[in-house]
């Protein structure tokens, strides 16, 4: 398996019905995007101050997969007009399983 | 489930040596502490040039399971002498599954 990790955090003014649309639009992405074989994202618990702020992971039989996802126009558009308007600081790796 | 994610940034100077030191310290923590419930991580991948360098994917039935590991001795000697020596950058979050 191929792994995907994406860390968010939120601009300070980000409001909440803003980051409840994030979640939204990847829940939607594991039925637009046949390639993802595991999908699971959430908002962080609060059990630390410096932690970011919301965190997507997703699984894939390979990093061509990845790809795939990475430049699907469901996803773009779902990162275009639900993250980026409240995006304070992104960080991503991908490794092997 | 509760998922702990840590994504790390090394230093410009530190070796492979170093690197492959940390992923040996980490393979460790599952056999020392049985909180821990599934345990992945490794390099990342090279595919994106601001990628972070390393991540670990931790999961566990609880938050408390979660702090278990945070706390535990074993974990906290392999951050002192694996991982802060060669640590330019870490992120991190917590999150239910």
């Amino acid at each position: 398996m191929f792994r995907h990790i994406v860390l968010l955090k939120w601009t300070d003014d980000a409001g909440e019905e803003q980051k409840a649309e994030v979640f939204r639009r990847l829940s939607e992405l594991p039925g637009a995007i046949p390639e993802i074989r595991r999908y699971e994202f959430g908002p962080d618990a609060g059990l630390a101050d410096d932690n970011f702020d919301a965190a997507a992971v997703a699984d894939f039989d390979s990093p061509e997969d990845y790809v795939v996802y990475r430049d699907h126009p469901v996803h773009i558009a779902a990162i275009k007009e639900s993250i980026v308007p409240i995006l304070a600081q992104r960080v991503a790796i991908q490794y092997e399983l």
